[in-house]
């Protein structure tokens, strides 16, 4: 059976996340019922990211074998065709044929993820439920300095939620990079994988450094505790963007740390 | 009684336009009714720019007088209060006390747009009614040469909507820049007032020019033809945000062409 990489574009806010659940829309659902449309076959996609509800994507990746070998650039189109008639709310930017050893959450070797926060007294229309508003004037530099900590390989049990399957709570973050453009803060973290929320708890506990609340020492030592008790505020899920995954080298030594 | 300049963010999408109808739901109604809601006073707005429907603003500008001297920043939290409760559609960025002959419309020395179009085969979910999606591949360069053809001082009758109410139609184009960013194309134009439709005329003109299909003469002979009939397709509205206004000089010569 032909297996198709599929990269999908969301806009997270009236879904229960990715997954299929019994308790409203999921993406994975209304993607899974288009390719039935298209196909008349029932299929489970798997995904590089079980992203929350409220979380959006441009570059989530997942993968589906499907009978027919259809032509890549066919899939993408019938499915955009079916998929428009849901509010035009997921997209698919492109499929392409891969090996059947390609696995989306297994093979990835790196995920992208950016947080947003509008910085201003004003709420944003625009951004309502694109990005985190926060009030206060944030010190990105503070934030940053903040960021350094977390970045390396660490015992993240501070760092992800007491729902977080993952058995094992080590992770190397390759990168975390804030920056400001006008009202808006970027926070761009990097990893081969990420614990479940991780990256909300890392937003939530650089706010509390760009406030002037917590130093940078503040969290290395919640970060050392390994208490999740000792985070900050897990940062609402609607300023979290799935950006982008990385398959490079697939050597089975790279699934070591993404038992999640 | 003190006048209030108000800036005004918006997500047009289920809005008839900024002005109010009998037809449906208008950003000026909303924000009148949120004034109501706060002051019991029935006001009417005047805003800088009378947007499309599905059109959206980061700095549209309007004023009101109110009876009661409140705050500034009171004004502007108890209507983001009341707007809140309007889905987050509508957010007022901020609320100064200006002089009583400050005009929202007629004192604007200058107003800046921002056409967006998705440049890509995959439709988009994040900006599917935030920009205009274009298959084809568009060459930036054509359009900003072709763009450079409408930029000063013309007779806009080809590029203006045959029900535009304004008695002149000439116009000084400031500036058009077209730009990319990935697959975001960007057409930022300025000038001291447009005319109906003038940009989205303007954006379907260039997108033609970015095809090859229109050279940057065919442009000028649209425009020097003064035929409404030679204008390119007219681009949708939800490519359309109306960015900021300024206010300058106070002249009463700059009305002369702020007859719309």
């Amino acid at each position: 059976m032909p297996r198709y990489k599929l990269v999908v574009e969301y806009d997270g806010t009236p879904y229960v996340g990715w997954q299929r659940q019994d308790n409203g829309r999921s993406v994975q659902g209304a993607i899974e019922k288009a390719i039935f449309d298209m196909t008349s076959e029932e299929v489970t996609l798997r995904a590089a990211g079980r992203t929350d509800s409220g979380v959006h994507a441009l570059g989530q990746v997942c993968h589906v074998d499907l009978q027919k070998p259809w032509k890549p650039q066919t899939v993408a189109n019938a499915l955009n065709a079916h998929l428009a008639m849901d509010e035009q709310l997921i997209a698919i930017v492109s499929a392409e044929l891969v090996d059947e050893d390609f696995d989306a959450r297994f093979s990835a070797t790196k995920r992208h993820y950016l947080y947003r926060i509008i910085n201003r007294p004003a709420p944003s229309a625009i951004d309502a439920f694109r990005a985190w508003h926060v009030k206060k004037p944030l010190d990105v530099a503070l934030m940053q300095r903040a960021a350094d900590e977390l970045v390396g390989y660490h015992d993240f049990t501070t760092f992800r939620s007491s729902h977080c399957q993952a058995k094992n709570p080590n992770r190397t973050i390759e990168s975390i990079a804030v920056s400001r453009v006008g009202e808006l803060i970027e926070i761009r973290a990097s990893a081969q994988s990420f614990l479940h929320n991780q990256i909300r708890s890392f937003a939530g506990t650089l706010k509390l450094a760009g406030e002037g609340k917590w130093t940078a020492e503040d969290v290395r030592a919640a970060l050392e505790a390994r208490d999740r008790s000792r985070c900050g505020p897990v940062a609402p899920p609607y300023g979290l963007f799935f950006m982008a995954v990385e398959y490079g080298d697939k050597s089975t030594l790279l699934r070591l740390e993404t038992d999640e």
